[in-house]
């Protein structure tokens, strides 16, 4: 299998986020995608590219102008305060306050985010829009007629939404993927998110849509981040209603509860009639993820890879999360394994 | 003038607080009204008294109970996780997410607050309630003759709106004392919010009413901290239509601009036909605040107590914000003073 791979994502380096209440080293750290790299490498998966650009035009079909433009000139607005360190923000706009963009990028940092662990750096908007064209050139050479590829993404991006950002996340490159393949004439694209936590933005992105369905394996909301998204009875509205399915999973869920709700993803997806799988790829259902309370183990990724390919349909892995930093090119790769072997 | 002070608030004593994107020794911290008590004592201002207690009926007046509730047993759910340093939040339910109250205690604190910068310790919940009872106090005192009062309350409380937390707030001591004096037989009762920053949670908890009038002179929210209220445009709402008054003034603004704002709050105060003024006293508005930008200078508090004085109501002066620790008990007497010598 083919992996698309930029040096780019180095330059998303967080010094610090808010763990626990504590300001902890990051977990989603550039060592990460280094682990996962060697991995390939080592196991013989197949070639490995680098990206071609593609501008912003993709970005602006799934993300708000304001809200790209914000990401693009966060930095500058926050060193022009005298400020070199990672800018956080601090309150955001709950029940009955009003959602509106202040002046100052402090405020500014508040309105387009929704938590307060997602650092923006002096190398964010460059690796973001680096990891958007690892995605993208990933589908590129799958609609050039590869049956998988691989998008090593990093910064991850499923819990990106229309405007605003967190969990890690800026741009949501599986959603601006799958937009992409809808935009080059795939009738309709199934998103399969099987990272650990809810794939919150792109579950908004594509809310109120029938032609791109989304399913996502997580932990329960009312347990885990992100907390007030991802639960069971939010099935899409409108023109989107029955195209949205969620399956969250109760904190020490092993292979067997996990692996009966793959089974009910992938049937609803062969059901949908999907021309394309996008997979957000996060192996943080890892048994020993230091954030994370599922259990599945080295070789239920094969198995989980094995499954998807059994759908028969166009695949593009994206890079989600993992933070068992030890362990995560190992399952990464295993999923990836699982696939080719199987057909 | 009479002041109720309990030495409770030590027992909010926050480590850290995030600020610029690095956690920082709180600027909410104790010594705060330990310099006000030693200028009331330094200048004679009158007696200081230790207040009752009135249980928790008054806060559910304004308050909701679930709220209450989670502010009561946050420590107690925090440390049966194992963790023992101060609780912050990490995430918020924006825009299109669902606002529930998960199961777990970091999503219950994601729930009931809107910021990631009011640490919730052992002693939260002891000086909170503390501090309502100082609030209480003094209206039981001005009520039984007082011409004005002075309740030292800290943790400072406008920030906090009926269910959530914030801003170095968690229960709203003014509110709670206006809402008292409401249902102590007083028609009308005006809150005139003079802190630096806007008393979203004070405008929140009586925005749809016509028998307490709302009127807070601050930063604009374009610019400052909470941003997300504030706005002149926020006039009331339902039955509350014309009894909230926004005054915003710019970054940089001094007494001119100060004093015309404070001139046409209290016209709108007398018209209003209030029997009684709780006043949110912060002097976060003085020149060397280290957080704010505001010019007033230390003989504009004596201004500003005597304008107040002349309004010929009984007057609850409830502490607020102000982090020029050691001109703020200075600004904070002048106030006061300045009411006395007035009539």
């Amino acid at each position: 299998m083919l992996t698309v791979y930029s040096e780019d994502h180095r330059l998303q380096h967080g010094q610090a986020e808010l763990v626990d209440g504590k300001l902890m080293p990051c977990f989603e750290m550039p060592r990460r995608a280094d682990m996962i790299l060697a991995r390939v490498q080592e196991t013989g998966l197949g070639q490995v590219i680098e990206p071609r650009s593609f501008g912003t035009e993709p970005i602006l079909r799934v993300h708000a102008p304001r809200f790209v433009s914000f990401l693009e000139e966060a930095w500058t607005l926050w060193t022009q305060t005298g400020r070199t360190h990672d800018a956080l923000p601090l309150n955001w706009a709950v029940r009955d306050m009003r959602d509106r963009e202040p002046e100052v990028i402090d405020g500014k940092l508040s309105h387009f985010s929704f938590d307060a662990g997602t650092p923006i750096t002096a190398g964010t908007w460059k690796a973001a829009t680096s990891a958007v064209d690892v995605a993208l050139t990933g589908l590129a050479e799958l609609t050039a007629g590869e049956r998988g590829v691989f998008s090593l993404c990093r910064p991850p991006g499923h819990h990106a939404a229309a405007d605003y950002y967190g969990g890690y996340c800026f741009l949501n490159n599986a959603a601006i993927a799958a937009q992409a393949w809808r935009d080059q004439g795939a009738p309709r694209v199934a998103v399969l998110d099987v990272d650990y936590h809810h794939g919150n933005g792109t579950q908004s992105i594509f809310y109120d849509r029938d032609d791109v369905f989304f399913a996502s394996i997580h932990a329960d909301p009312l347990q885990e981040f992100p907390y007030f998204l991802g639960y069971a009875d939010e099935k899409g509205t409108g023109a989107g209603e029955g195209y949205n399915a969620n399956f969250p999973l109760r904190w020490g869920s092993g292979p067997d509860l996990w692996f009966a709700a793959l089974e009910e993803a992938c049937e609803a997806i062969d059901r949908f009639g999907a021309e394309g799988l996008v997979v957000s790829l996060g192996v943080d259902t890892f048994k020993e993820d230091p954030i994370s309370h599922f259990r599945l183990d080295h070789d239920d990724y094969l198995r989980m890879g094995g499954r998807m390919a059994r759908l028969g349909i166009p695949t593009l892995f994206v890079m989600e999360g993992g933070y068992a930093v030890e362990a995560i090119g190992i399952n990464t790769v295993n999923v990836l394994t699982g696939f080719e072997q199987q057909g």
